[in-house]
């Protein structure tokens, strides 16, 4: 198909799908002629895997440029191909200061007391760690005493995660699946946990309120 | 205190504190002569808040100011306001295309499903919409099958993080504890979510792999 029925089929406009040519996002179109190039169904999946990434999962140009990286590498075992995502898809946080060292700890302590097999230091324990250390900065560290509950939570929802994307029929797909799944999926949990504070809060609040 | 103290207790440069009071987030200290303002608690505390909100939470300037709006309009019922710091939390998605519909249908669906008191047109509900209509578009509509599994995740957390914020003393500090609860909690549950995602995944793929 030529650019213009990509755009129409994705909704991306033709500007912003060169833009992403140029950025090394979505592979360029197979030339036929000097000024005309075609597209075919692999880009439109790409296209529209880079756009959600960027429009509903707010990752950087450069994010996804190693997201992709990660979905294409598919040479690896899939442990740690789904590993090297994982931690391409989990932004740094420059936080915490002073809290810094006990939120670690406390990481730690949670990895080993629920018997994770992750590391407290990866991208996204350190990520947790930050969020630990900000609450404790913010006078909230009492918030750590939820975290068995929110632990309960994920255990559920990694399960979840992993049986929808174990039904992909190839690594490049379960690898695309997980990336899909831990951007997207926060959005949707995001969300969702907010639609479940506002039924918890008019629960407990709306009564007297009203 | 002095800005400089200000500065070297909560780690934000003095630079950007002023900044945060041009832009309305953090109140003008009092002023002890022509060139000089004092700062106390109550300013340590908000600039902490602010902080957290813009370089945890990820939010935009203009987004903490309308929630410290929020925070600070406590003359309404504490259900009104929580609800105000709910909706200016959660951002705009401009997302779905075609796929929208169905997907505001299926979000209607799972509010009515689970008999939550919530509306699917608020902006979290638009939120979630967005979020599954991206993945309908992307191939992934099948991850429908598992919202229940998030459903009853986040009826689990949301109860933790009511019984968290209901110790709040006053008003005030409940609805900011919404907030933090809501913003920060976001990052932790995602970063936790990653680590319950890297022990599933080594459970199910790593002895085959490593």
């Amino acid at each position: 198909m030529r650019i213009g029925e990509l755009s129409r089929r994705t909704g991306v406009a033709v500007p912003t799908i060169k833009y992403y040519v140029r950025e090394g996002l979505l592979p360029a179109g197979r030339l036929t002629s000097p000024n005309q190039a075609d597209y075919d169904e692999t880009h439109e999946r790409r296209l529209r895997l880079v756009r959600g990434l960027i429009e509903v999962g707010g990752l950087s140009v450069s994010a996804v440029r190693e997201v992709l990286a990660a979905v294409e590498d598919t040479d690896r075992p899939v442990h740690k191909v789904l590993g090297s995502a994982h931690e391409s898809l989990t932004p740094p946080h420059a936080v915490g200061g002073a809290e810094l060292a006990g939120a670690r700890e406390a990481v730690a302590a949670l990895v080993a007391r629920r018997g994770w097999q992750a590391a407290p230091d990866s991208a996204a324990g350190e990520a947790l760690a930050g969020a630990l250390a900000t609450l404790r900065g913010l006078g909230h560290g009492g918030f750590e005493e939820v975290l068995d509950a929110y632990a309960d939570a994920c255990e559920r929802i990694a399960a979840a995660d992993l049986t929808y994307v174990g039904r992909a029929p190839d690594v490049e797909r379960l690898v695309e699946g997980v990336v899909v799944g831990t951007v997207i999926g926060d959005a949707v949990l995001s969300a969702m946990r907010r639609l479940a504070h506002a039924d918890a809060s008019a629960r407990r609040y709306g009564a007297a309120d009203d």
